[in-house]
C-alpha cells in the first residue's frame, strides 16, 4: 500500500496550525490574485464526479483556471469508466498517471479515502456522499475568519438538518478545535445532531444547547449557519420541518450577525434577507473559491517537501466487515479489493473509510 | 436591484454605432487573431446550458480559450443544482462569484435578463427558449458584411418556419434598422412572420413581400437565409412544408447571391450545393467564432468604463403577470421572487422577460 | 471531395518510419516534458465523443492541455446537434471552423474517416465502433518500445475474446509488419481471432499459433495482452470464458515478462497481481498520454509541410452499398451523401469506411 502524497480526505487530520495556514493563503490570493497567476502553469487537475454537484465542480475548475493549470475530468457518472465496471482504486491510479491532482465526489462514503490508496498524486476529497465534505468547512471558516476577525468566542447557531447535514457535522467538529466556542442547535426533534458529534463537543472547551425555536435562539448568535435538507439522503417517510429565515426574524438579530449557509438553498432563507448586510453566504461562494486555490497550492507544494500521513492507521480483523450499506467498501460497489481497516475501541469498530462505528463481530 | 454590467441580452439594445463597432472588431481578429491572443489572461467564462446546444457552446469555448482565457460551466441540465431547487438568480450569483463572463442558454423565454439581473459580472444570452439568440444574429450580420460588403440596401430572403424561427425575427428586426432592406418572406402559409414583426417593419424605411414559392422568389435575391422547421418548438400537429434549396434552384440565382442557415442544417439545403461558393453557411460558423471573440472582449472591458444600462425600465402592475407559459417569470421554474416588469401600452403589458404582448388584466 | 490535411484514421496507412518517429517523439516528451509545454499555445482541440469513453477522453485532453493547447467537445451523444438530425459531415465542417484539430470517438464503423472528409483540419480517430483504435496500438507500440527495447523477434500472447477485441485486431496487424514476432492466440473456441487477420499474419515474416489455455501459453512469453471482453459488442446469447490473470500464472511467466492490458480491466486480472514489476498495464496509460503528445503535435505540424494522403482510393460500383449495420454509411445513421467507396478484388467489394468484406452485389 503506498502513500507518498498529502492528501485532503478530512480536516479532522489538519492542524489548526495548517488550517490557519490555508486560511491565510486563502485571503492572500484573494487580496492580490495577480501575484498567484501562473502558480500551477503545466499542471493538471482532474475532477472525478461520480454524482453531479455543479457548483462545487465549477469553484474547483475555476479555482485551478486562475491558477493557469488545466483540467480535465467528468461530471457525470454514466459517461465514466465505472460504467464499464472498473474499481475505483484503478480509475484513481489511471487517472492519476494523466494529471497531478485529482479531486473526487462520490456517493459512496469513504471513497476519497479509498481512491489515494492508489493514486499517483494528492487526492482531494469535494464530498464522499453523506460522510465529509472538508472544503466545504474549510471555506465556512475562511468565511468567518475574514468577515468576523476571530475564530474563537463565538455563539454559533446552526439550523436545519442536523441529522443528515455533514456540513454542519463537520463544521462542529473543526470549530470545536478552537477555545470557547458556543454551539446552538437548532432542529426539529427528529433531526438532531448525532449523539457521538455532542459528545465530540462535550470532550472539548466548547458547549452546546438544543432549541427548537429558530426565533428564540437568534437573539443571541454571533453566526447563523442555515441548511438545506438534504432530500437526497432521507430516508422514506422523513419529513423534517424546514426552518425559514425572514427579514422579520432578521430584525431580532444582532447588528453583527453573520449568516451562512452552503448553498444551494430552496426555501430556508427568504429571498428578501439578500440585500441584507449581514447576509454572507454569497460572499461565502467566492471565499470558497479561493479556499480551494489555496489547498491547491498548498498540495502542489508540500508534496514535494513534507513526509506523507498514512491513510488507514488501524487493522484488517477476520470476519469484521463495515456495515454501513453506504461504505464504499460495500461490494456492491466493485471495489472488493480495498484492504478493510478498522480502529477498534473494545467492542467497537470504526470503519476508516466511512467512520461508520456500528461495525461489530456478530452484528 | 443592481446592475453594474453591460450585458447582451437582446440586439435590439445596441445601437448601429455599437453593432458595426463589434462587427469590425470581429473581422479585425479574424485578420489578426495573433494580436488578440491573451486579450483575456486570467478571466474566466463560465457556460451555463439548460438545454444542450453543443455547437453554439463551441463557438463561446472556442473564443475564450482563443483569448486565453478559462472556461468552465455545464450542458447537461440534468447535472446542475437546479436539480436541487435552487433559482436561476441564485445560480446566477454564485457563479458570477467563480467568474468574469455568464453565457446562459435556457429553454425559458427571459432566462438571460433574469440571471443579470443578479449576476456579478456580465451576461451573454446565448438562446432563452423560442425567444432571443442574440449572438446568431451579430454572426449573421458579420458574415453579410464581409462577405457583400454592405448591410443596406439588399433584397433577403428568408426562407422556411418564419412563424417559430427565432433567428429570423431578430434578424429581420436587426437589418430594419439599415436604410433600403427589402425582406421576402417565404414561408408555408401557416408558418408565416407574426404580425408585430410586419409591423416593425412597416414602422421602418424598409419593407416586405411575401411568396410561398422559392423556385419564384429566388432570382431577385441579394441573401437567401434558409432555416430549419425547429421541431422541438411547434405545438401538437404542426407539420410545416420543407423548402428543399438544390443546385437546379441555385442555378435561378444572382452569381452574387449568399446563401446562409444558421446550421445545424437537416433536410433543407441539399449536400449538393455545399459546394457552391456562394453557400456561405459553414464559413458563417466560422465568422459566429469570430463574433463571440469581439463580444467577449467588449464586454469585459467596456464594463470597466461605460454606465450600466438598466435591465428593467417598466413597472410591476397589481394583479398582472405573464401569461406565456415558457415565460422564466412562470411560477413552474422556481424563479418566484424575479420581479414582475411591463411595458404598457393603453392595455397590452409587454412583459420585460420574454415580450410576450398578451399579458392583460382579467385576460 | 476535399482532404488538405494528414489524418490518423488507421494504423495502417502509417509506415515504419513514421511509427517509429511517432514513438521516438513520445518518449522524448516523456522525458523532458518541459521543453514542450507551449508546443500547442493559441491552437484548439476538439473532441467529439459520441460514445462515452472518459479514460480515453481524459488522455487526449490532458495531452492537449500539457501542450499549452486549449479543448473544447462533448462526451454525451444526447447534447450534441446529431440531435438535431445534424450529418457528421456537417459536424466536421462546422466544428473544424472552431478548431485545429477534431479527435472523434463514436459508435460508427468507419466515422473518423468520413468526418476526414470535410474537416477543414486534421482528423483523429479515437475509436469507430469495433473497426479501428489506433491510439490505443500505438501506446501498445510505445509501451513495448520503451520497456523491452524492440518491437521484433518477440514471442506475444493475445489473451481473451479475439473476435471482438479490436485492440488486439489492430497491435496483431501491426506487430505483423515488424520482423519475426511470434503471436500466441489465447481465447475459447468461440472467439479466436478472425480468418482475415490470421491470414494477414500468414502474408508476413510473422507466425502463429493457437491455445485454450492461459497456463500452457504463459511460460514461453516475452508479452502477454490482456483483454476485457466488451460486453457492449457482443451478440446475444455469446458468453466467453474470462481467463484470469493469477498471481500464481504469474510464477510461471518470464522474469523479463511485460503485461499489458488496454484497461479498463474488470476481473481478468487480479489485482494481487498489479505490484509485480512486470505488470505494466498502469505504466502503458501513462504512455498514452505521451503518445498522444506527439501525435498531436506531429498532426499539427506535418499538415503545413507535407503532402495529403488521399482518404479514399477505391470506386463507388451501381448497385453495391455496405452490408454492415454499424457500418457510418448505413442510412440509419443520417450520413445518406458519403461518397460509397470500396475497394474491389474479384467478386468481394470491401467497404473503404468500416473494412466490412462481405459487401457484394447481389448478396
Amino acid at each position: 500500500m503506498k502513500n507518498t502524497f498529502n492528501h485532503l480526505i478530512d480536516t479532522a487530520s489538519l492542524s489548526l496550525t495548517e488550517i490557519d495556514e490555508l486560511l491565510r493563503l486563502a485571503l492572500d490570493i484573494k487580496k492580490s490574485p495577480q501575484t498567484y497567476v501562473g502558480a500551477c502553469n503545466g499542471k493538471i487537475m482532474a475532477t472525478l464526479f461520480y454524482e453531479p454537484s455543479t457548483r462545487t465542480m465549477m469553484s474547483f475548475q475555476s479555482a485551478m483556471l486562475r491558477l493557469d493549470g488545466g483540467v480535465i475530468g467528468f461530471d457525470n457518472p454514466s459517461g465514466s469508466s465505472v460504467t464499464k465496471g472498473e474499481s475505483l482504486k484503478d480509475t484513481a491510479k489511471v487517472v492519476s498517471s494523466y494529471s497531478d491532482l485529482l479531486v473526487i465526489r462520490a456517493p459512496w462514503e469513504g471513497a476519497a479515502k479509498a481512491a489515494a490508496l492508489t493514486a499517483d498524486c494528492p487526492v482531494i476529497n469535494a464530498g464522499d456522499g453523506g460522510h465529509l465534505h472538508p472544503t466545504q468547512t474549510l471555506t465556512d471558516l475562511a468565511t468567518l475568519s475574514a468577515e468576523l476577525g476571530r475564530l474563537n468566542n463565538l455563539t454559533i447557531g446552526l439550523c436545519g438538518d442536523l441529522k443528515y447535514g455533514r456540513t454542519t457535522h463537520s463544521l462542529v467538529k473543526t470549530l470545536s478545535k478552537y477555545k470557547g466556542n458556543r454551539f446552538v442547535l437548532i432542529s426539529d426533534k427528529n433531526f438532531t445532531l448525532p449523539d457521538y458529534i455532542k459528545n465530540h463537543i462535550a470532550a472539548t472547551d466548547c458547549t452546546f444547547t438544543e432549541s427548537d425555536s429558530l426565533g428564540d435562539a437568534l437573539p443571541q448568535l454571533d453566526v447563523l449557519y442555515m441548511t438545506r435538507t438534504q432530500r437526497e439522503r432521507l430516508a422514506v417517510g422523513e419529513n423534517p420541518t424546514t426552518f425559514v429565515l425572514t427579514p422579520q426574524l432578521m430584525s431580532q438579530g444582532k447588528k453583527t450577525l453573520a449568516v451562512l449557509h452552503p448553498l444551494p438553498r430552496v426555501d430556508e432563507i427568504s429571498p428578501l434577507v439578500d440585500d441584507d448586510p449581514r447576509a454572507l453566504y454569497f460572499k461565502q461562494a467566492n471565499y470558497g473559491m479561493y479556499v480551494r486555490m489555496s489547498l491547491i497550492v498548498t498540495l502542489l507544494n508540500i508534496t514535494k517537501s513534507h513526509p506523507p500521513v498514512p491513510l488507514l492507521n488501524g487493522k484488517t480483523y477476520d470476519g469484521i466487515s463495515c456495515l454501513n450499506p453506504k461504505c464504499v467498501t460495500n461490494p456492491a460497489y466493485n471495489n472488493v479489493n480495498l484492504p478493510r481497516s478498522f480502529l477498534r475501541t473494545g467492542n467497537t469498530y470504526e470503519c476508516e473509510y466511512c467512520s461508520h462505528p456500528r461495525a461489530g463481530r456478530g452484528d
